[in-house]
């Protein structure tokens, strides 16, 4: 079969491997569909290889149909639709004990610590599987993944139906996260710096702001009547988004920082402390995040229509991280299947 | 009747002024005791001068009795020892509206947006009152406002029976906050740079920690077996002990801003999003914690003759200031009542 692995020095390989039979607690899946995202991209930069061990076949956002069951696991399959929800963790840290695995202290995200889905037979520890219904697009359902990140978000967020929340970066994730707010009853705005992403998110129905254009202060007190958004979701990264944050959420309002900020960053603790704001991290899922994600691209709620700006065979993984570097895709998928050898 | 007023460039006159009847809705206290806090420094060195009208009757911890009932005002009668909770809100903002009275968004703080406690007999609306018991030390009951605060803090922690936390910055607030805590059921350490301060609060009963000297994210996870502190208080004010801050808490631990930073701070974001940390704006009080304040000051928890360092009367509001910024002394009262006019 052929795999794509990362191999240091922003070089993916496309390799010839031997598929291995699943071990026992484990399940084979026959990956149909990898979606890729700013974390594969930040591996192929080099950005995360203190962590990672090359060559590494990464890739954690995918579908697929099981092809073997490994020994001992039972309720699954050959055939059955299926994504992973690819944490993998100890159960002994305190964070573990305290119930909260899904950020475990030694936890082996798969794809990144591990090997991941952009090759054609996939061993994976049966306890990841997340099942999908008969009839899911598999193109779609490699949406879930980032589905369940936006479906945590928002669930973090604790945004209420009727409450006013805004966006700040509508990348793929922004945009997700936008979707589930609504679909959470929220209203929404995105703010996005690109009028091309702009354009796009207002098809969706989002209203949008271009903060070098309109103050964005003004405009959320104004479409807020003078009290602030509920929710502010940081999702662009951005030193000065962080910084401006502060200014949009109301009095007691919920900051979710779901980017990578590398370096620390300057906030307005003033702010903080004056409105009695909350700040939360919100990191990776849960299996309820991922049910709920599974229903959500089931029944059309996420536009995977739009959201998926192109399929490439396993053999043009490489120049798909291009368009996504470049922003002119929001998600690209690889097709794994295409192209491997009989 | 003397007053002591803020008048501008670091100077305090003390004044002769004429008595008045209290309004409508208004109750005449003959104060005690007022305490003089970090925010009547900032005032007195010239930082919230764009926010003060001079000359500024100040002072806003304090016990008394009623000497004087106004019109329309039920309920409190001439000799009650009352104390007051400065607070005066619109009632038709936002946050008012939301049920965040407490730091409504056109909030007057009595004290600094308008006439404070440091005058013979004080003027205030009859809403703002909070009755003492009967047998309380009046001194003591000085400290209620600071306690309230401290209240506020934990509460919005939600600190639990058990859980361990940790407070940086050993200052009469910090105390406050760490006894408090420990009332609510934490176990308690604190983090201070000064050696007479550590010496007290360990008189106190609680773990101190010196930063320059001990590793404190090693001490962190021996102390709490590798988690994390359930809580952090942030109340020293300090831009290192900020960015230090994320690395002390648990996963899903919380952060409490408590102290005045007054320009942006670097934040660990990383830490916050990797942990999925809380970090929580917490301001003034609510009447609930007036209410739980008063206890605990009458019920001997709060330990009052260690944290009164001194008591002078109102002529040496001034150089009560000095023992304060000095770090000389945790908390000084000003005893209102002594040297008064016959
Ligand atoms: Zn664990
Ligand atoms: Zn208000």
């Amino acid at each position: 079969m052929l795999t794509a692995a990362y191999t240091g020095d922003s070089t993916i390989a496309i390799a010839e491997a031997e598929p291995q039979a699943p071990d026992a607690g484990q399940v084979q899946i026959r990956v149909s569909y990898v979606g890729l995202c700013g974390t594969d991209l930040h591996i192929l930069h080099g950005s995360m290889d203190a962590r990672v061990q090359t060559p590494l076949v990464f890739g954690h956002e995918m579908s697929g149909t099981i092809a073997a069951v490994g020994a001992g696991v039972d309720g699954w399959d050959v055939g059955d639709a299926v994504t992973v929800m690819p944490l993998d963790w100890d159960g002994t840290c305190p964070a573990c004990l305290a119930g909260n695995q899904h950020i475990c202290q030694n936890l082996d995200f798969i794809g990144i610590d591990s090997p991941g889905a952009l090759q054609a037979l996939w061993n994976v520890p049966a306890a990841t599987l997340v099942a999908l219904p008969a009839g899911i697009a598999l193109d779609a359902a490699a949406l879930v993944e980032p589905v369940a990140v936006a479906v945590h978000d928002v669930r973090r967020s604790e945004v209420a139906p009727g409450e006013k929340a805004v966006v700040i970066g509508g990348g793929p994730i922004g945009v997700l996260i936008a979707t589930v707010a609504r679909a959470f009853g929220a209203e929404v705005a995105v703010i996005e710096l690109d009028p091309n992403r702009r354009a796009q998110i207002e098809a969706l129905g989002f209203a949008t702001l271009d903060p070098r254009e309109t103050d964005q202060v003004a405009w959320m007190e104004e479409w807020t009547a003078g009290a602030g958004a509920d929710v502010v979701f940081e999702v662009s990264g951005a030193a000065a988004a962080v910084l401006g944050a502060t200014a949009l959420a109301k009095v007691r309002g919920t900051i979710v920082v779901v980017a990578i900020h590398p370096t620390p960053r300057e906030i307005d603790l003033q702010r903080v402390f004056w409105r009695e704001l909350r700040l939360l991290g919100a990191r990776v899922y849960q299996r309820t995040d991922f049910e709920r994600a599974v229903e959500l691209v089931a029944d059309g709620t996420i536009p995977s229509a739009v959201l998926i700006s192109k399929i490439v065979p396993l053999s043009e993984t490489r120049a798909a991280f291009d368009d996504l570097q470049g922003g002119r895709a929001m998600k690209v998928l690889v097709d794994v299947q295409a192209g491997q050898p009989a």
